[in-house]
């Protein structure tokens, strides 16, 4: 495909002279697109909000969590230490053998392609923490843009130029591509010169770009995102005390953005007892009260009703609640279900993810089929506990199979939220994503579009800076053992 | 099959305890690994010798490497900053949203597979690398016995079995099985509780192993090092100089334990000129005086004939010299060839591995012709390159491009040696790996094996020893930001 050849020797050209900038350059750069996201104003604003439906406060919100993905990127660029030098100097008369001089870093991986997200225009899409994460690592970015906010998509992708122009960038260091369906996506995938892929959205979007990377002459990696259901296990004595406070805990967090978040919680597991039919009367209380939201677009609007509708014709599962206004179709209903475990843990179908505001109560007979329900469950993004701190003690071998399932675990609050910060690990065991071992959130994203390079026996004027035995970059390094600045 | 599901239910269950051993505990076991394989004694030093037709020196040698790396291990996770503890606290009272405690570890990814090496009896199979930094990241570990050099595995694996009852480790937490043909390994791999495969070997084996992962109904990752010919570029002002004395350090290198090391250098590049011919002179004067050595075994002799064969018989490629002494079949006798480099760029089979005393020199017309030759090379462990440091610097375009085909650069040195330390990288690019992400060898390589969780809102007494706030294990940790003790 003549238009992803030419967008892929471009950023492999860029790539060879950008992945020498120094961090301090790229943080410029970094910064920049921060300032020119701002400078695009009202018109970023509006155009997302018409394209996906998404309130104006959550919008401007979500500009703040870009420019400041940015501007920590630029912080972590800058100050340098990520890239995990380690020196080992040479022992030349060591025996039998001499030791050489080896040190080594990480340097960015190549030309990576990013897939937006749907359910966000600006933090997981054209600027999005994969965009970001990638640039500062070192990697040029090819975004295909959401066909859902393309208008959005193409304003970030111009405040992006700007920034290229005005930071001396090389041209080509992120390019913005459209196109219908799938054959531009998968020619970008399938190019030589593309090193690493990043994918928020459907499982079947992001496992067929996994299989397609993978069946390459020269596989590369796909951070894909993609479907999660974020268990959250209500403990029985804690519940019995607070079941009212859980719930409308829980309902906020079900209904939050009409349920579009990867983090929702769409699967509650309890022992069924008299605090759970509290717990769900209360909860079917809120969720009553909730007024439909127009979904992010008509597409996932469906997919929601036809998910829901299948899941619901599934045997042994009962409507608890939904909306007392009925939504029209372009709306997503609140609607809460439940089931019983051994139902559950027969039927697959039911561990898969609805994704809107939908919640399934599993109900367990004792701590014994709780405990099955978890085993057997998907690898997750997050999974949550509510308990008290006794009563979660008492429960150490759910929480030593729990941690086996997600990439965060959370205690008494709930899973949606995603901070920005070191200890984010967002990501988990498949198929909440593709690696578990890389989080897409926080600043060690940049680790997935890195490789670690060793330089034996290099005089110091060959060795990159970080590298250098004076340490002229001042960044933490570990020599010869030993942490150090 | 029945051998391996019991084998993987046992690992599980040895797991859901093992991983939450501590460090402490953890490296007792591991040095009482290196303390039982010391106390097999001349048996093992023997059988070794007996199955792999490896010298007596090199035996002991490699022996040293496997229980120093049971003893580097042992100090990494008793130390205990390899888990990259991050640690941010809670600020409840921050706008627009208040900011979670939010930590994060690393976790060990659960039961490991491994495949042990035919060219390293014990450094890369039982007790190898893969095996002791699994071990050492908390997961069990499974070895498949390598057929070629199966006593020597079951000494070894006694030894660890020993090991483990004297240290009270689960009993399953290292299993050793056997078995011919493919279907043992391959439904190890495919077991639901295997987490993530080792294995050193061929590119066929190393790729089908990958494949086979990836079409599980949970992919799981593949740390196969497979194909590498690491490619020497000789510089021509140096080599004019220095080409005696640069032919001598590479034909050692070529021929070491007959050609039989990942890191062999298998092709070198060098611009047609005077000093190339007076280094093949000098070159094949060496390797004539070369006595073919006993291969590891009749499948690997016969392998490196039939290779040798099928390169030889290429378009192009001309015979420069071989060991004077003519091996017999279970030897591998040493051979250098030399092709023009046009002719090497055109046909991909002379870029495959020689598995064996065997390197092919690339005749270059020019600098552009030894540019296009690095460009068109695939990933490889290693590449070299010889010239003095005046010289090396105006070659910065060769090396930008040569820094994305390998994971270490060697100046003036041979790429045959792989240092155990921090700074080691001895990984690549595919095909040389099918994860550059990662390094094999060196306390980096506990990496491979686990993955980071987040434990957002734990009360101090849930939260693990290496995230409580006061640090009780006294590690290394980036705390708000900035990385203490």
């Amino acid at each position: 495909m003549e238009i992803v050849d030419e967008a892929l020797n471009k950023a492999q050209v860029a790539f060879l002279s950008y992945k020498n900038f120094s961090g301090k350059k790229k943080a410029t750069f970094l910064r920049a697109i921060a300032d020119e996201i701002e400078a695009s104003g009202k018109e970023l604003v509006a155009t997302a909000m018409r394209e996906t439906n998404l309130p104006e406060a959550r919008i401007i919100n979500e500009r703040g969590r870009t420019t400041g993905h940015c501007r920590m990127f630029a912080d972590l660029v800058e100050e340098g230490s990520w890239v995990d030098a380690r020196v080992d100097t040479a022992l030349p008369d060591r025996l039998p053998a001499p030791k050489p001089d080896l040190r080594k870093k990480l340097v960015p991986v190549g030309p990576v392609v990013v897939f937006g997200a749907a359910n966000f225009p600006l933090a997981y899409s054209t600027a999005g923490g994969d965009t970001v994460s990638a640039l500062a690592a070192g990697c040029p970015v090819i975004v295909k843009a959401h066909p859902a906010h393309l208008e959005t998509s193409t304003l970030v992708a111009a405040a992006i130029k700007k920034a290229v122009t005005k930071t001396g960038m090389p041209q080509d260091v992120f390019q913005h591509v459209q196109g219908e369906g799938f054959q531009i996506g998968q020619a970008l995938v399938k190019h030589p010169f593309t090193k690493a892929v990043g994918f928020t959205g459907s499982l079947s979007g992001g496992k067929a770009l996994f299989d397609l990377a993978n069946q390459r002459p020269e596989p590369i990696p796909v951070f894909a995102e993609m479907s999660s259901i974020n268990p959250v296990i209500l403990l029985p004595e804690t519940l019995a005390r607070d079941a009212p406070k859980t719930a409308i805990m829980l309902a906020g967090s079900i209904t939050l953005g009409v349920g579009q978040f990867c983090t929702n919680p769409g699967l509650i597991i309890a022992i069924d007892n008299e605090g759970l039919k509290s717990f769900i009367s209360a909860l079917a209380n809120e969720i009553q009260k909730v007024v439909p939201g127009a979904m992010l677009h008509q597409g996932i609007a469906e997919n929601y009703a036809r998910r829901l509708t299948l899941t619901l014709a599934q045997k042994g599962v009962k409507v608890e609640a939904q909306s007392a206004t009925q939504g029209n179709s372009t709306q997503g209903t609140a609607l809460i279900a439940s089931v019983a475990a051994e139902t559950f843990i027969q039927n697959p179908a039911l561990a898969e993810e609805v994704f809107g505001p939908f919640s399934l109560i599993v109900k367990c007979k004792d701590i014994n089929e709780l405990h099955a329900v978890v085993v057997k469950g998907h690898g997750q993004l997050t999974s949550t506990v509510v308990g008290d701190e006794a009563e979660i003690a008492s429960y150490k071998a759910l929480l030593n199979v729990l941690i086996e399932k997600a990439g965060r675990l959370i205690i008494n609050g709930v899973p949606t939220g995603v901070e920005v910060c070191p200890s984010q690990m967002h990501g988990g065991p498949f198929p909440s994503t593709t690696d578990s071992r890389f989080t897409a959130v926080g600043a060690d994203a940049i680790k997935r579009f890195a490789r670690p390079v060793a330089f034996q026996n290099f005089p110091e004027s060959l060795l990159p800076d970080e590298l250098k035995t004076e340490n002229p970059l001042g960044i933490w390094r570990m020599v010869n053992g030993e942490l150090k600045k």
